[in-house]
C-alpha cells in the first residue's frame, strides 16, 4: 500500500480548514463544507477499502461499524477506533478514535469554539457506507480540540439497502 | 515515521483545489492561493525534515536542491525528484518528478488549462527554503496534468542569507 509521511497530510488538512474558515466566514458553513468534502472522498475511499482490505461482506449494521473502526481508520489513518455506546436497537454506536492524526498540535483559534475540525471524517464515513447500502448519519459529538476528553463521532443507521454488498452481479 | 494511506490524501487534495475553483472563481487566484498554502506548510515541514532526516548542513544552493529533491521528496511523498538543468551559476535548476502522488487518477476539468494544479508543492518547497535562509523561487514549468511529457518544478536563487543553518547558536 503507497504511503505518505502524515505530517504533511495533517498541515494540509489544517490549511484547508484555515481557508475554509475565511472564505466562509461562518462556523455553521465550514462543518458543512468539511462534511461534503468528505463524502465526496469517501464514496470514491470506499474502493480502495474494498480491494485492498480483502474483507469479508458485512453482515449487519454491527459488523459494518466494526470494520470502519478497526480496518478502516487503521487503513487510511494509521490508527484506529473503539466501538462503544449501541442502542439496543442496534442502529446507533459511538467511534472513539484512540488517536487523530488530524489535530496533532493543532489549537482552534479564537471564536472557532463551534468549529468541528474533523467533520471531513463524518463525511468519508457517510459517503463510504452510503457506496454499500448504508445510510448513515454521522457527527463529531466529543472533540478533544474543544476540550471534550476523548474524540467521539456518533453513527447513526438511517436506512439500509436490500442488497448487501458484494452485489450479486459482482460475484 | 508516522505515515498513511497516500489515497487519501490525493483525494484530499483535489477536493482542495475543486474547492478553491469554486469560491474563488479565477484559476489565476487559485495558483496564487495553493502557493501560499504550500508556502505556509512549507515553513513547518522544515522542522520535521531537519528532525528526522538526520541530514548534514547543505553546503550551498546545489546541495540544497539536490536534498530537497532526493530526501525532501521521499521524506513527504515517497517520491524522489532529478535536479537537471542548472544554468552556468549555478542558481537556478529543474526539479523532474519521477511520479506524482498528488496527481493519481486527476484529470483537469474543462476550463481549467491554465491550474498549475500542484503548485502547493511550490509553495512548500519556497517556504521550507527560506527557513534555512535561502530566499527562492519556483514555479511548475512542465505538467503531465497540461499535456506535458513530465513534471518539472523551476527552482532559482533569489538571494540566500549570511548565515546558513545550522545557525551556530544551534550548536
Amino acid at each position: 500500500m503507497e504511503t505518505i509521511n502524515s505530517e504533511i497530510f495533517t498541515l494540509m488538512y489544517g490549511s484547508i480548514v484555515r481557508q475554509l474558515i475565511t472564505d466562509l466566514e461562518d462556523i455553521g458553513e465550514v462543518n458543512k463544507q468539511l462534511d461534503t468534502m468528505g463524502y465526496n472522498i469517501g464514496v470514491r475511499l470506499i474502493d480502495e477499502f474494498l480491494a485492498k482490505s480483502r474483507t469479508a461482506a458485512c453482515t449487519d449494521f454491527r459488523d459494518s461499524a466494526e470494520k470502519v473502526a478497526k480496518v478502516g481508520f487503521r487503513m487510511f489513518l494509521n490508527t484506529t477506533a473503539n466501538v462503544t455506546n449501541w442502542n439496543p436497537e442496534n442502529t446507533e454506536c459511538s467511534l472513539v478514535l484512540e488517536d487523530n492524526p488530524l489535530t496533532d498540535f493543532v489549537e482552534l483559534p479564537e471564536g472557532c469554539s463551534k468549529l468541528k475540525y474533523c467533520n471531513v471524517l463524518c463525511g468519508v464515513i457517510r459517503g463510504a457506507l452510503e457506496m454499500v447500502n448504508l445510510q448513515v448519519e454521522c457527527d463529531f459529538v466529543k472533540d478533544t480540540l474543544r476540550g471534550d476528553e476523548l474524540n467521539e463521532i456518533r453513527l447513526k443507521l438511517v436506512s439500509e439497502g436490500t442488497e448487501a454488498y458484494p452485489f450479486k452481479d459482482d460475484d
